[in-house]
């Protein structure tokens, strides 16, 4: 499989060079970043690139007869790549962040699948397998038990809070719960507080989280249910920005065989 | 609706007649138990229980318009009282462990539903919910990882080990491996063994298994799976006996709409 | 040891007769409890207690002999018990909570140990030994580290936060920074709040709690502390009223021996 | 501080280098690795190293002025290196393991500390303050539960099981059994056993150990002791070599100030 990346020099865009690199089943043939343009890509990733040079343009994609991009990039960018790609018949695997319900329907209609002459796409937020999991266990287990909190805990650098992740999946909880009409948690029966400014909030379905900041931590996140005389917990860990490359070489190898654009990783997890 | 429990006198059926004792929308009409024929149901479960006297013969079900039995009895004792009740048209939730092969499809013969003008069964070895979910997202997680590992934590009073939940843990796990042909995991690589003793053991598709048992643990079980830069962990802990009574009555309230013989209760949550 | 208890009626006494009679080392000789007196104790706690009845009257402690009071009652009740021992010559272990300063300061002329020709008394606010060793730890950890965050979690009818075994650990933990001239932890960095209303706060030194309430859950806390590159976490799970009395038994066994008031379980641990 | 490092290529020896160069109290003065004689330092650790070369020769610490050596090399080494700094009165901080009690005494003649007219010697087998102080609670907890067990966590390329600190961890809780009478936990009465092949084993005092091998993991140690109605968990994850650099800085900055040579971390955490 004949691989491009568009976005080729940002912390996520060389991660997933040296993934591509490393994979005896995939090849890496294009690079793009305007911003690291004419580049020696083995220096921008410090490891071995076949001598391939950072490219500014998109059209280096098609002269490298690329079969499918992955693009983590800017929205602006990632707007003209995929247009790009759509024309030229390349697969696309997404994982830029800012799309508008405009931009997924226009993807929509660029990447209509093999039966209509054009090829696929695959957007996902998040490409950690584990964290992609958690989220849909959370959904499942949500109307079975009286109550939910999530505990998100993250290095000490992380301005926001809570995390997107864990908005999002007090999102699912709250579908989870609607899905099965079991309606929104019980009220919080707290009546004394005795402090204030706590990290964190009550969201979706009355979920109330919590973010935990440390140095030390990377990115962990861990939903507890309770019912009588039980708990559950699902919890994951990420422990390196690797963890996100499992997902992308899964998107990479099915985008092919996944007709027209597809949201979301849970997907391909059959989920 | 009107409940009987067979093994009334057992410390589950004994919670289970305080549960159904408790909910306004169920009745307590019959508590059967040969090894206490005669007591007062009160004296047994420490709460009031209008008068009930405990019943040794299996036409207390009928005499009383029982509309559903729950059973966490003894096999022997399991499998007249299901007979019966099949004959009577009662319903039954089943918690009683140990049926063979032969005795579940003895089961489906008499509890064939509506259809076949008879009553239904819910059959389940574990009516704990937590450890249901538990063990169908470890077997839903299984294809994603690189490995998987079970920690089950209990009492020191518990003289087996591993777990009869983790075991089957370990089995659901094999068979999401299996379903999806992702096959067993990597063999283990360690080649230097400090020590021997341990509690536990390698279980189906190379999952090993660890058993800790100290003072002061109910019961606990965490399912770890772990992948390139990240670890999904999934923990179930058991409290309390009562942590089975949501299930048990939630298959309650679901055997009239349950045509047949239903086995599990994960059916019951839509898994 | 001949053991009287105060309080005998409460939740906490009647599980300290339980204990008592329970360990063929102790004796229990009193139960004191102003609003059961008369009642057989036995029906109080549920086992057998040699026909012992319950007292609302001090000097049925003198009466029967005893050599320790254990006092879990109400603080005026306590204030009045302890000097009644004081004079009798009784030692006393008391779990009351609410002492003031002036209460103390009391106490320690009452109980001013043998050489003084008194009995001596300790008083603790927390008889589980786990949860004492958790807050000497945390505070022994706390210079080390660069950050530190508690999680307590606790049953959805808990009706204040964060708990009080949580605001001590922080207090203990900005005492150990203190000790050592570490000072406060830097200031949180986060700056987007997406949510409010987070149950917890901000303690002393700068430590964040954060309180999770959720059916089915006991009493647990965990305290997290994060430096580069790693963490450490701390936890109790209480399981059960009964994880207070092996404090109680370690109490009543070395009061006699320890001249004078002692305050504070930590103490009789050589912590 | 003007520091050396010898066993400067090495992993830990690299970071070391860029601890050291990273820090505004700290001078690099000196990078000691025969494997890399005259290699450019900066190149070998990725940052800047203000032009520094690595030597193969001994006497560039003296010729550089170095006041602490920082040594984390191989054994062999180690001995010469460190009897070159006792001549050349420099002090030394070593993170090196293996050495013999014949090793550790010698270093005591040594390094005889400023009122001998000699230089002071931290030597200790690991650096992470919170595996240090781990395993001091775990030997201060130990006397006041009926039972502990260790579960370590690995990633799956680690060969030996349990990893040296579980067992190191397990002699320390049993130290502090002995130390306070408290002797053996109770015998398992786990008596049936339905798997084997167990990764762990019996260690002393009778404490379990459990290892747990994953893809994903890093480092990760938890000891849980249990008592009645109660359990005490206290968790040491390492997600980073940088864990130990913390340590590091630590004696760097106090060994001036220890006369003679001391052994293990703990004694500069006033443990």
């Amino acid at each position: 499989m004949r691989v491009g990346v568009a976005g080729a020099g940002g912390k996520m865009g060389r991660e997933v060079c040296r993934t591509v690199v490393a994979r005896p089943d995939l090849e890496l043939v294009a690079a793009l970043d305007p911003l690291h343009s004419g580049a020696d890509l083995a220096q921008l990733i410090g490891v071995d690139a076949d001598g391939l040079q950072v490219s500014g343009e998109l059209d280096a994609l098609t002269a490298a007869g690329a079969e499918v991009v992955v693009d983590f990039s800017r929205l602006e960018a990632a707007r003209q790549t995929l247009a790009f790609c759509a024309e030229a018949g390349i697969h696309a695997v997404v994982g830029t962040t800012g799309f508008t319900a405009e931009d997924l329907e226009d993807l929509g209609r660029r990447f209509a699948g093999p039966a209509a002459g054009a090829p696929n796409c695959i957007v996902a937020a998040n490409f950690a397998i584990g964290a992609v999991l958690l989220m849909r266990f959370a959904e499942m287990a949500a109307p079975w038990f009286d109550g939910a909190e999530i505990v998100e805990l993250h290095h000490d650098g992380k301005l926001d809070a809570p995390s997107g992740t864990a908005m999002v999946t007090a999102e699912r909880i709250a579908a989870g719960r609607a899905a099965t009409g079991s309606g929104e948690f019980p009220p919080d029966r707290t009546v004394t507080s005795l402090l204030d400014g706590a990290r964190g909030g009550v969201g979706p379905a009355g979920v109330h989280l919590h973010s935990v900041r440390l140095p030390g931590l990377v990115a962990h996140q861990e939903v507890i249910f309770g019912a009588v005389g039980q708990s559950l917990t699902i919890r994951h860990d990420s422990y390196d920005r690797a963890s996100f490359m499992d997902g992308v070489v899964l998107a990479i190898g099915m985008v092919a065989a996944r007709p027209g654009l597809t949201i979301g990783l849970e997907h391909l997890l059959g989920l």
